[in-house]
């Protein structure tokens, strides 16, 4: 096939190019409009009492529209992937990959917005605009530090949830990780080292929820070395997390920092540890090499030398993937119209990933579930629906049972 | 049924409000995400290739991406059908039935976005900003005169259309009935009278299009009587209107103006003519009364009096519907990847809705399509693809023949 509707493909046996000709989503219609009766009803003039029932009660749009189940997922593409600022229409084809797992997976409608502007001021007075649309806000590959300014200051002003999926999602299926891979070293959060390589919106988010899951010895380090508060230069994101972490105030670059440690997490890029180092961890060391496509060490360098390895690949065991965690999470969240998706969301989330893996399948090489396991996805937003009724921030009942 | 989803509903024999449950339209995979190997496709690792194509041409987001055939619906709820200024929320019904209109009745993608803004400012910075997802832009029910300044910024900043579709959709299929109306009562365009009642976002659209069309002696009048270019307190877009009407130089209110005129278009409110101007016209006279749902005039009243009679209802003959028009201008326009929807463009699609009626066929009581009738769509969008082409807006050639 040289040309289809119009379009020339360079490389005609190419089936992922193929695949994205006139892209992945498409919008339908759920009522007919076959018949006069049907266009009076979903159009004018029918649609005019619809329209004064949710002006009368503004509420009213979570059942009358599509925004009790729909999600934005916003971009400004400067940090899509590993390949960096490629701007809004570039962006377009791995949002349009989100909306499409989205409806997949967990049933929700996602629509994909990527903006012409990297301004934090106008992304959020873009959010801001649009949140009557949509139930909740999905950022996506926004680079740091402006992530963190634009979801803070988006979080602060919506009734909606607003959910950088490059933080809070890596962050989740990572505790849901470290929660199953030391049952299997039988080591307990509150006692072991923990050393975080990158210290970008994963790397933050990462270790915010394993100190909200108990971790107490976390090291987080940059290209620059360990974050520490006296540190000169850090954004006050870093700042606030140095001052969080680093309790036995351990100086120098990453590969120093894990010696002893139990835990290696890697949101950095391939080569930022080395071999030696990784070796120089305790007994039956945790390697979560996230890096993608390239893992901050390769699989076949350390894996004899470390009890459990986890990547973000798909050819190797334990692929720590954020389609674990965002469509159940944005499911939970809408069946309960939250408010926000808060820090106990979020541990219940990586907890019952965690969960779907049993005691008897527990296994160096499976403490992750697969991203096909259809229960994930139920046990996710059963668990961050609850959690969301149990903390006070969902507008109905969460369901009685999965 | 009284509860669906836990939505009470509390007219529980309500059709309207049933169908309404959820909203109208959905966001589907156009694409399978079953395996290990499509998920590699349509997402990580194989979109980064897709993303990257787009990176170093970003014209190929027209046939990688959504782009090609998707239309955003814009609204800030300021101006929604006869309900007036009532918030983003409650104008997400008549977005959401624009949007089925679009696939339903002409395949285009078309998502609603009703913004918490009505600054101008606010809203072109945000179109701009979602431009790049986007191959054209449909503003809908934005009250004048913002809509004037919005509209007129947008269209020279984009290189996509922008299209507000309460002016021009309602003028283009003012155009075609009026073309088949002259037809019947045998009149020419250059030689007749027409006085346009309503100088809001239609009315300003009605006569720019007719006096592109070759209509010579309009007259344009509000609440205050007619426009001319020494009425104090006219804003710029009036004002330039008014020195391109009204030749004669008229005075008085729509009433008085009417004597002798030879066609009335009422883009203005019930009761804004009386029995008695409309029998004041010339002989054979044409009246458009379009006001929804109460016309200017009711057909009861004069019926017996005018030569043809037009409406907004769909409950009496010629129905002057924008369904007529927008679903096949944005369908011509993307075919082509229009830089823009320019007045070859509206002034052919008015041509080719006329024409669907053939001279055997044309008749008082018919002067206008069904807005069932499926040659419509074909119809107006080849005529505008072809007259994009012709004008040098087209980024490629228009289909040979519909």
């Amino acid at each position: 096939m040289g040309a289809l509707d119009g379009v020339t493909v360079e490389r005609v046996s190419d089936r992922t190019f193929l695949m994205h000709l006139g892209g992945k989503i498409e919008v339908n219609a759920t009522v007919p409009v076959k018949t006069r009766d049907d266009l009076s009803m979903a159009y004018t003039p029918g649609v005019a009492r619809v329209s004064s029932a949710i002006h009368d009660d503004p509420e009213k749009a979570w059942s009358l529209t599509i925004k009790g189940n729909t999600v934005a997922v916003i971009s400004d593409g400067t940090a899509v992937l590993g390949l960096g600022d490629i701007g809004p229409e570039a962006a377009m084809p791995v949002m349009e990959g989100k909306a499409l797992l989205f409806k997949e997976f967990a049933g929700v409608d996602a629509f994909p917005l990527c903006l012409a502007t990297k301004d934090p001021d106008g992304i959020v007075a873009f959010v801001r605009a649009v949140a009557p649309t949509f139930g909740a806000i999905n950022l996506e590959d926004i680079s740091a530090p402006r992530c963190f300014e634009i979801e803070r200051r988006l979080r602060a002003e919506l009734k909606i949830p607003v959910f950088h999926d490059d933080q809070h999602g890596t962050a989740i299926v990572l505790l849901a990780a470290l929660m199953n891979a030391l049952r299997v070293v039988e080591k307990r959060a509150e006692e072991v080292k923990v050393v975080v390589v990158g210290a970008g919106a994963a790397g933050v988010a990462c270790t915010e929820i394993m100190l909200a899951h108990g971790v107490r010895n976390i090291i987080v380090c940059d290209v620059e070395g360990a974050l520490d508060p006296g540190r000169p230069g850090l954004d006050p994101v870093r700042r606030a997390l140095a001052a969080r972490t680093n309790p036995t105030g351990g100086r120098g670059m990453a590969n120093d920092l894990l010696a002893g440690a139990d835990v290696l997490v890697g949101v950095s890029g391939p080569g930022a540890v080395s071999k030696a180092a990784v070796r120089s961890m305790a007994a039956r060391p945790v390697v979560f090499a996230m890096a993608n496509p390239e893992p901050e060490v390769r699989v076949e360098e350390v894996g004899d030398d470390v009890a459990i390895m986890a990547t973000g690949r798909s050819d190797y065991p334990n692929q720590i993937n954020n389609v674990l965690a965002f469509p159940g999470v944005f499911r939970g969240a809408l069946d309960v119209r939250a408010r926000t998706i808060n820090e106990e969301m979020k541990l219940a989330a990586a907890q019952a990933i965690a969960g779907v893996i049993g005691d008897d399948e527990l296994h160096a090489d499976y403490i992750i579930p697969s991203v096909f396991n259809r229960d994930v996805v139920k046990a996710v937003a059963f668990a961050v629906s609850r959690a969301a009724e149990a903390s006070g921030v969902a507008r109905r009942p969460a369901p009685a049972s999965t």
